[in-house]
């Protein structure tokens, strides 16, 4: 179990996400990385959820992530997502997709913004930084993305989200 | 020597600089806060450093942070600011202030964001999260900022400012 791990980007390719968490990338010169690098790990990470994902994103328009959430929860992970209300709309928002599969996520209902950007995946591991989920700060931007096992901070995160939870919880 | 600290944001009133890290505040009803919250924790974590101050951050308009970095200059702590090109000539910007006081800034000059938001002080701890360095970011919006001594994540964070730095030499 290693304590910590730092994800910089951007990356040069973007990740096959066949070849690194599916069944397999059959396709002949395909253009995606099979090399690995930061979102190839990312992928890794978000795939070793067995109980819960707790997503707190400003900007969610990776389709890949979200396919990866959507995995998840059809497995039978608990996966919560909170999101800023005014990037639910913005061009390539994948949080209706995640709606339409049954996913619950909730908005902050401000004019502020919910600019966090952390999981806790499992209440085992935390990642934290500045990566929003678009394929900008995947290719383009400097970012990074922190991974944890911190038990504190991971604690720390957690209660944060459930605050939140329950602050933006529309009923 | 604490292993790691967590600062949520937004806090409620912005923190009173003089009461937490300067002479004192002499105001008689100062509409600042003098009860600790993020901010005044913040303000004591950069007045540690004695020998430099690494800071990479997408968004500086905050002018009490600018305040402490030039003071920090002052006093002989090298001060060395990376941030994202666009965003040197926003409202309220610091970026001049600290050029105009002698601080060296570099920016990407690309397209795309230099999205990071840490600063490493004298190479013994890191701070860093979603937190830009801006007023809404204090009172306004949902934010994290981590601090952390771990040596293997300050020298991770230390070595991608020195690429940075190195990356954005105008020269
Ligand atoms: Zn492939
Ligand atoms: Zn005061």
């Amino acid at each position: 179990k290693q304590e910590c791990e730092v994800l910089f980007f951007p990356d040069n390719r973007v990740a096959c996400k066949s070849h690194f968490i599916g069944e397999g990338c059959g396709k002949l010169g395909c253009h995606f990385s099979h090399e690995p690098n930061s979102l190839s790990k990312l992928f890794e990470y978000l795939t070793k959820a067995r109980k819960s994902l707790d997503v707190c994103v400003f900007v969610f328009t990776c389709s890949s992530l979200a396919d990866i959430l959507v995995e998840a929860h059809k497995k039978g992970v608990v996966v919560r997502v909170i999101t800023d209300d005014e990037q639910v709309d913005v061009s390539n928002s994948q949080i209706w997709k995640l709606r339409k599969e049954g996913i619950i996520v909730r908005t902050d209902r401000s004019s502020f913004f919910m600019h966090h950007k952390f999981v806790v995946v499992d209440q085992a591991f935390l990642m934290n930084g500045s990566f929003n989920w678009t394929n900008q700060a995947i290719t383009g931007n400097q970012e990074n993305l922190m991974i944890t096992y911190s038990t504190d901070l991971v604690q720390q995160y957690s209660q944060e989200f459930d605050k939140l939870w329950k602050q933006f919880n529309p009923q």
